[in-house]
């Protein structure tokens, strides 16, 4: 096997996201990690390198040395492929750089700070024709991948009504302790956050589901976000009007103080013929719906699922595989696209998936801002 | 066993929310059904009435002559109080016209065609002395109560997010067929419905529960509604943003093309400490969710629940009662009242909520036609 | 209407299933409640019979009492059908007198506390030309009725595996009390509840429900029962391994002391091409499983139940109807045959019932007795 | 990080299993994959090893020259644990080379094909001090973990009953085609798959689960086994009534031929104060009822669970973990266990629990053959 070299920029100790990353290269077996930034303390960094098992050479002390000692390599021992798991506001800077030195780019999300700075992205993405993801995760389910195959194949008839959810809890027992605490917190803070908490970090996975899924692009937007408290800047909490093409419209609701609720992301697609629905928790079950018939319940490993789907887990059917396998499944959608094998429609978020987010996030915003009136995306 | 002398306006053969009152009043056991209006044709109605065992001088040709037929029996043989199950546009001058002859009156929702017509019986109701309710079913339910028992005792903390939808489909094959079958449905025609239809016949039972169960109140509304289809002239779908007090937001979501949805109302309350989720099709389940503790089920005939919730069903736990049983609650309710028995608070809605529904009906209408801007209820 | 004139033995202030069998009555409204004997104690007897309504001289002081009374009365007066739902031990005596004397009966279960005595009721039955109902409730929910007419249909190919249950918790929390509350349960008593407390109170649900949905005859058992404390007679737990023609097997598990559980009742059946499952406390949802296709969740009021389903609920689709309704259905059922009008195949459970689960009870209860061999029905 | 080094006999191109082992191997990042026989076809293993990055000259012919070539490695080069993921009746003469050359093994399920074999490989284990695992895999699943704690915390009280299942379907489809496809399957052939079907590859799973999260030992079982088919040899289907000391009893349910059960493993424990139930399809909900609180839903990732189980999942809560995840916790007990490392009770399971499955399977074989009699363990 001619495993994709491997980088990593953040993502040291201590830090999950980075390791749900690693987990998803290994779990896919296309991958091997050999070096990267890993912290930005490089005692810190070098330790977790050791740790791992990289060469203590190819842990660097930052970006610029990574990128400088990477191409200094030969084509054969070069790492091929970055991940990104730093801060949000350090996504761009690093992408940018790595793209411009022809590395390709597994970013996590957020993708930029700012709709420009997406945009700069795609631009560079193209210029430099390298392979380029997002990890829009919840993409990479099998159920997710047979409700955007169902709806491809025109199953549901004319789309009538879309309706997202993202509902967590976790930022509510931090706001309602001491004011010390919230200001600890770097999601609530502009400068690392961006200008949206709940609509920025999660409400946009929502966003992202509709659009994979269904294939219609939302046209504008109308929010009412809430920051529930008077000392928090950023939205913890807010619902969204959507407007497709043809009158379609839509809605979707997300928060982050929602007591008791982990990660509960779910999605109804409902059409002129039937509706689909899925749940993020409970990700191995798509339901099908309609006025006639009695109610399907679709599930992985079976012959009546689309191609796509089937080759999106491993297991026989009854054996629930998970959120790193959902990753993973990017993971080896960037592997076949970085060894230029045909992938399927969707098999890993793009840098225009980034470029949509981004409007859609700062559309939200605007329109709160503006007293709750439309905005184009 | 003293029971309640009733009479009925309207529910003769074929009509299964008349049928539903006659089973609630059955149920309860607190009333006896000696007379009414039963359809417009009084040969129907009269055909009707015998079929129900029914005395045929008290089966009246129409409302003026029930009146006056019943005023002129003595107190002891007189109907007491009056079920009003006609089309929409009738309810208001039937139930005004009891309500100033002394009849007590359980009105099938909605209570009238306007703001105004509501806000007068609201005035009659408080002259005249007698007991209106208006029939929002599923506050019958006796996990809806315990909801409302629990939000009232404190246990979520501070309000911050409210969600309630209401999906049905089954306009949904309706307008999907040929052009006659829209115009056939008296549901989608402002002179018979209304100036909604979605939002009047179910978006304000999400409104009337979110009231009921948190006693909160909407100060005003945004909404985006959908025909569908153009030459559909009301409201097959909406959303509609929140507005509370103290800056409190939710969300009402609405719809009768959801193909499958059958009939999917739920709600959602999130607080500062916890939250309660509930669904219609499962009503004998009641969420109670933190971030601290494992999710709690409630359900029916524990002694964990409040007086109300318990005092709302009758067999022990695990045997499920359904929706008769709800209305026969809310039948219960009325009968108390009558009778000058003390009633727990929120035993039966009133002609209050009649004027909130219509209210948020009417500001939700004029939200979507000034393009989606705030209406104050 | 010509309302079947109903009467009724036990079942007085505070008996909740007697309370049950008269809403049941009312909600199909077939049914008028004339007389009875209500109480052992007359005069709280004639107590109840004045808050219900009904004439003191229908209440009667004794069974012989009853018969004498109302034989006396003319035909087109006389009470035509009686409910049986006093105490256990009382079933047979009162059955055969009532049965004897040419009044229809509806007995609550269980039938006898002997299978001779069962078959002696079958004998009378015939002999008599009446209509006798056990009270088997669960045969009247929608969905059991359903799973009847697709097993009947051929849907499941070759029935290979039947497996119920029906787990209980209630009877723990007096057992590990102090021993006056054991000795004050007449569920624990052989005198009253006859060989078997488990098995013959809810155990015998399960078998007939096995019975019902399937057409097929369970031949011979093998139990292993638990009385779970050594100071206690009779069981209150076990498992019974079934045996049908051509080697069909199944199993039967119950149990009165699993703590938390409330009533459930559960049974699959697995066919060589097609499975379902069906559960008591969701009673509105029939599951429906296949090896090449997705799981459907069959519910009432659609167009794919079969006549009988859709006869046996009222509500449109997504109306949860009960417990109530399901014994409302036998009642109608019952309503039916008494006016010699056709019903459906098992419209109402019969003597025949009642034989059969006097039959498996005491096998079981032998088999256990034995040393948990086999024993034929 | 020194990962342990890792070797595998079996699982080459197209084997699901070996692929889970590696797999799991990598997710928990404590080993890596060095050498082994991965195919009786030296070319295909050889093909396989490059194709996984494996030197040609670790890829070894058969198991005796993998002993010989590793043995001469130095130790810091040898390859410390081997997974045996072969055919059932090679398991134990390799396990057994294995162990008396030193090497900790990581088995397959089922250990053996014999009682004297399992007892065999203990003897080996014990005299030869090395690491054994058995893949019971469920057992890695945070909530069974969870629930082997609560159980050994004494939240339940006195247990008064276990029941477990297993169902599945997907043996139903072959059986029912033409004869060729019985006679091609192993599963059904005794020579391979040992003296049962359904219970050895099943049954025996819900046998482990019992034992390993109530700690109690099953004394004896009396079974009721099902081929089918005549032309089957080995039980499809069946039920195992199980007794523990002080005549605590249960029940298990396994069967390979439930149409459209996919991997139904659940298992329900009923204590004298509380029950908790868990279902292996849904693996991260896990249910604690009692007779007199709500329900409560344990869910991985709060601070409410034991100490094993929140070091059995790494994910926020609400981040679904699934199969191979569970696998991975095995591994990594298994690591822990080689570096000398304290583990938690339960965090791998041993050639203990493969004595103890073996002995289930012979009993259950043996108590149907038998007739249906006690057989001890």
């Amino acid at each position: 096997m001619n495993r994709i070299k491997l980088g990593m920029i953040g993502g040291g100790t201590g830090a999950f996201i980075g390791d749900a990353h690693r987990r998803a290269s290994r779990i896919c077996n296309e991958y091997e990690l050999l070096g990267g930034v890993f912290d930005v303390d490089y005692e810190r960094s070098k330790e977790f390198a050791k740790q791992e098992g990289i060469s203590p050479e190819r842990c660097y002390p930052d970006i610029d040395k990574f990128i400088k000692g990477e191409l200094a390599l030969p084509d054969n021992k070069r790492i091929q492929a970055v991940s990104i798991v730093t801060p949000n506001h350090l996504h761009y800077p690093f992408a940018k750089k790595l793209i411009e030195n022809g590395f390709n780019v597994i970013c996590e999300k957020p993708m930029t700070m700012t709709v420009e700075q997406a945009e700069d992205l795609a631009r560079l993405v193209e210029k430099n024709k390298i392979v380029f993801a997002l990890t829009h995760t919840y993409t990479g389910y099998p159920m997710v991948r047979q409700m955007k195959e169902m709806i491809k194949s025109g199953i549901l008839g004319t789309i009538q009504r879309v309706d997202a959810q993202y509902y967590q809890g976790w930022i509510n027992s931090l706001i309602h302790g001491n004011e010390s605490r919230i200001t600890g917190v770097w999601r609530l803070k502009p400068e690392y956050a961006g200008v949206s908490s709940c609509m920025g970090d999660i409400g946009v996975h929502a966003f992202n589901l509709i659009e994979y899924t269904t294939g219609l692009k939302i046209k504008k937007v109308l929010s009412d976000l809430n920051s529930v408290k008077d000392n928090i800047e950023l939205d913890l909490d807010g619902t969204v009007l959507l407007r497709f093409d043809n009158n379609i419209k839509g809605v979707i609701r997300s928060t982050q103080v929602a007591a008791g609720e982990e990660n509960n992301l779910r999605i109804g697609v409902y059409g002129s013929k039937a509706s689909l629905k899925w749940a993020q928790e409970d990700p191995n079950y798509l339901y099908l719906l309609s006025d006639t018939e009695p109610t399907k319940v679709f599930k992985p490993a079976h012959t009546y699922n689309s191609e796509f789907a089937e080759a999106s887990h491993v297991m026989p059917s009854g054996h629930p595989e998970g959120i790193y396998e959902a990753l993973a499944n990017i993971y080896k959608g960037v592997a076949k696209a970085i060894k230029g094998e045909k992938t399927y429609d969707g098999e890993y978020p793009t840098v225009y998936d980034g470029v949509r987010g981004m409007k859609f996030v700062h559309s939200v915003v605007a329109s709160n801002k503006n007293g709750n009136t439309w905005v184009e995306l």
